[in-house]
């Protein structure tokens, strides 16, 4: 398992990208990362364009944007706006969507479970207009793409696969693009809440807060698929590993080492269950205020689906458009 | 419109024939009507049974049973338990099931709705096993049927027709049944969460608290659809219309009327629309505990579905199909 | 009981003045009534000033401040925004505020009771300032009041008076002015989430949607109260009585009384307990959406009670203030 | 601080003791440890009588007891039963009223932070019976004790002292004794949601997720106060030191380590800065079912006390007593 070759478990490319630095492996073929900031959101671009580099990385072949503001940790509304409209820049790009399209958007994730709920409460502030194409006045019916949303509950709750019952509605309905909205692991702390995911790859299996088996993908929806996630967690286990990594890679903190020789990941594994008994389930670690800093991060993810679909939609009245 | 024919809006056959016995016009051919009473719950099978009886009933020909108890109103554990009993009765004797099938649960409705939200409430509480087939032991495997449900939400919310996103289920998972639960308009205010439907028509398109515009039958999903259906709301104009009712047919009250001729419907009409403008949109009258109310049904309802398509769970170790 | 001498149930002063009005018997020593309209907002000024009038009037004697807005049924934020800065200035007119004063604000009502909860709901969304006095920059600290705030729960939920709670809470914390926001029932069905009444007579007994028994006045707090409700229901039998008036009333529809002679109340109590057998407990009309609008309706009034109290806030930066 | 001389946060007097028993320091005077056990529930109590013991566990002095199941991480409505059932009788022992008597029960905690809102949630299901007084008939009524209860809200949404709010109720009401029921921060993972602890000592400030400022005490509020408390989180600066601690304690990891010498305190402190750092706020651990596990518990210990406290209520007729 990569999880414990000294790595810890993050459904970021991002980080996947900082665990091979760390050990310097990063200069790989196949990998390319760019990387923007201001003064206080970073952009970085990550492009998987080998099979190889895609298996040192644990991610799959395509593009991987993340938008990161360590102050949405704070309430801050301004800057809340300012990573909307950099989410809805990231997200046009990606999509590349002509002016007629119908979106379907879709929110993975269990809904009563507070860390995993991200995709369900971004999708109820999606704007769906699909049902509205008839009703709506030539004028605005030419400023708005067909978008329709479902939050179709996890295997627990429906005792159906998220892909059959996708793979249903697409063949009903059959939309252009699928955009799917996740909650994510993350290996840094910091990255819990503040830092938006886009990714051409859809949702592969393994990924997400409760490890999904299933992929939505071009492959499995015969349909592109775009996926947006949140990092809402990190396991537990990942701060007992940082603890160890920490010791070791810091020269001030080794000189309690015996030796320079690394702790195997076999005694890394066996410290770790004792600390976090298998038997306890999974364990997360979350900020205190997560109920709130769920409910803030799904109005950001919502509000650039909203202007990326919609770029001609006047949200002063965007009331004409709900119901 | 049905409706001002002195008559006033329900999704209940059971209230559809006293209306016309009230009119005494229930003598029809294809219209049977059996009761069977204990001292405080009462049964009514109403079978229409021809073109002529559906179109006087205003309802698809089939079998609707009702379960009342009026004692519902008030919190009564042992009352709620016995009406449990009797709907899983009525439930199985409609559905007739082989010991191995597939049934796809689907809750109606709008949740961000209280008097709409039972639909979406039951299914919650369905026990769905369709994913533990492979993991349970053998003997607990032989025990269950394969339930899966979804509670899609309304059009407003996914941009999609219900009727659409259960049809692309349905092609994918190909169940032998579907049991699909809303929530309904009553003419009395005293059915309002006393009362219980199950219809072996499905649901047809004008019926539920939001006035559905599509259907849920065997003709749309190509498999028998069972509804079930329990009154929350009744109309407010349905007040009003009893009002001039009650006064129209009670000796008593009658002699305020010039003459024992009847008040023209397009009069009760002009009335009640000065009583309730219609630019006030729908109003709906309910319970001051509808909350409570709504709750206790969606626990009535789901647990007579629990024990119709499973009867040989032992409830008492339920918790081993949960997660 | 007021109730039945042809007149419905209400809790604002304002549809009292109607009702004297239709009897032509407003005319009273100690009613003043003044009225202020834009296109789409009117405030109505009743002022009771002898116990003569408080008599016929069935409220007691003190200033009823309304701001009603039709438009309010329907989502507009603009409209929202307008309601909300004239009741801040109402508000403002009644309070009398010196610069530095403590308040507490008390939701009344059960939050488990969607149409019971606008207090709750409107408290919820207070800004609290009272505990920041120490930690607030002197810059900011100048510019709010000391606010508190609470919403106790009702009697069935604490087994204590609403009014014990709030004298031991009043005894310890020593406000200079306590705002008790409450939902109402309204008489019409128009006014049900679209208007709100400011009374500086404070909450009196048998007030509310649920018939308060207890009185929060300056009499039982011995400090000042400011009433602050929201109409959110019409009982049932309103809608029946208002059926009953209408027929009476409208020379159109009284042709088809036997004379122009009234009915009695008593033979209209009697109909009403035909329709609505008062076995059924309280039934309220309340539009579909009563959800959402409460919501809205929350939002306004928070929103006016915050720019009243803390008239110099920036409101960009009100994250400062809250935690 | 405590924290750092090798222990982690704890408010469970147990783990306080435990923590000394690692250190061989658990022989004190004052400090004496009864312990039960059956197959699957252990009752641990915890007894503090000298200003000296006090001072080394860290804990007020007076009788702490646990109730702790391993076994409820897992639904388990028998385990949970019989859990309650202890809880019952550990609480009467403790509290030990007279027949008459009247109780207020206090939920603190922050119901918008799911970790945080086991009090709120577990009052919100204590039957209440004080208001019934008058209208319960003579046999019910003298099979019950007058229970009251609130769930004042945190400092935050409120601007009061929680301390301030029951100061001024218990002055009013004057109970008997006050039960204060919180949610708590445990050492270790295992007993997240799983332990039960009553104390007569009251809340004293520091403890609780939020860390309370302020102290519910015989002292402060001159009223016994019997406090209990659920473990619903643990610190993740918890799980990095307890890593550290298990590679120096366990004779096996202890190997990689240079000498037997322990790493400082200051060493650790800036290890899990380095991992954790302050500016990221509390993070917490807590099972990824937090929601379910918080509401079960709740349920138990809302059933302990109102076995407790109304012993005689036959709970099949509980709704008798509800509305």
């Amino acid at each position: 398992m990569l999880q414990f070759e000294g790595n810890v478990r993050t459904d970021l490319a991002l980080e996947a990208s900082e665990q091979l630095t760390r050990k310097n492996q990063s200069n790989i073929d196949g990998l390319a990362i760019e990387t923007i900031e201001d003064e206080d959101v970073i952009i970085t671009r990550v492009d998987i364009t080998t099979k190889d580099a895609a298996e040192r990385m644990g991610k799959a072949e395509g593009r991987y944007v993340t938008v990161e503001a360590l102050g949405l940790r704070y309430k801050n509304t301004e800057l809340e706006r300012k990573v909307m409209n950099y989410l809805t820049k990231e997200l046009a790009n990606i999509l590349q969507l002509p002016e007629q399209a119908t979106i379907l958007v879709v929110g993975l994730g269990n809904w009563n479970i507070t860390p995993d709920a991200l995709g369900p409460r971004a999708v109820d502030k999606v704007v769906v207009t699909r049902h509205l194409k008839e009703i709506l006045s030539p004028e605005l019916k030419d400023e708005v793409r067909e978008v329709c949303a479902i939050s179709p509950g996890v295997l627990g709750i429906t005792g159906m696969e998220t892909a059959e019952i996708i793979q249903g509605i697409v063949q009903k309905i059959k939309p252009d693009v699928v955009i799917a909205v996740d909650a994510l692991a993350a290996a840094s702390s910091q990255r819990v809440t503040t830092t938006i995911q886009i990714a051409n790859t859809g949702i592969t299996p393994g990924s997400g807060v409760e490890n999904k088996r299933f992929g939505l993908t071009q492959e499995t929806l015969n349909t592109p698929v775009i996926a947006i996630g949140v990092p809402t967690v990190v396991q537990a286990s990942t701060i007992a590993l940082d603890t160890l990594n920490v010791m070791q890679e810091n020269a001030f903190f080794a000189r309690y080492l015996k030796s320079m020789a690394s702790i195997s990941d076999q005694d890394k594994r066996a410290m770790i269950d004792q600390i976090i008994p298998e038997t306890l389930g999974d364990l997360m670690v979350t900020p205190k205020e997560v109920d709130r800093l769920i409910e803030d991060m799904a109005l950001i993810v919502a509000g650039g689906i909203n202007q990326a679909l919609h770029p001609n939609i006047d949200y002063k009245n965007i009331h004409l458009y709900l119901n």
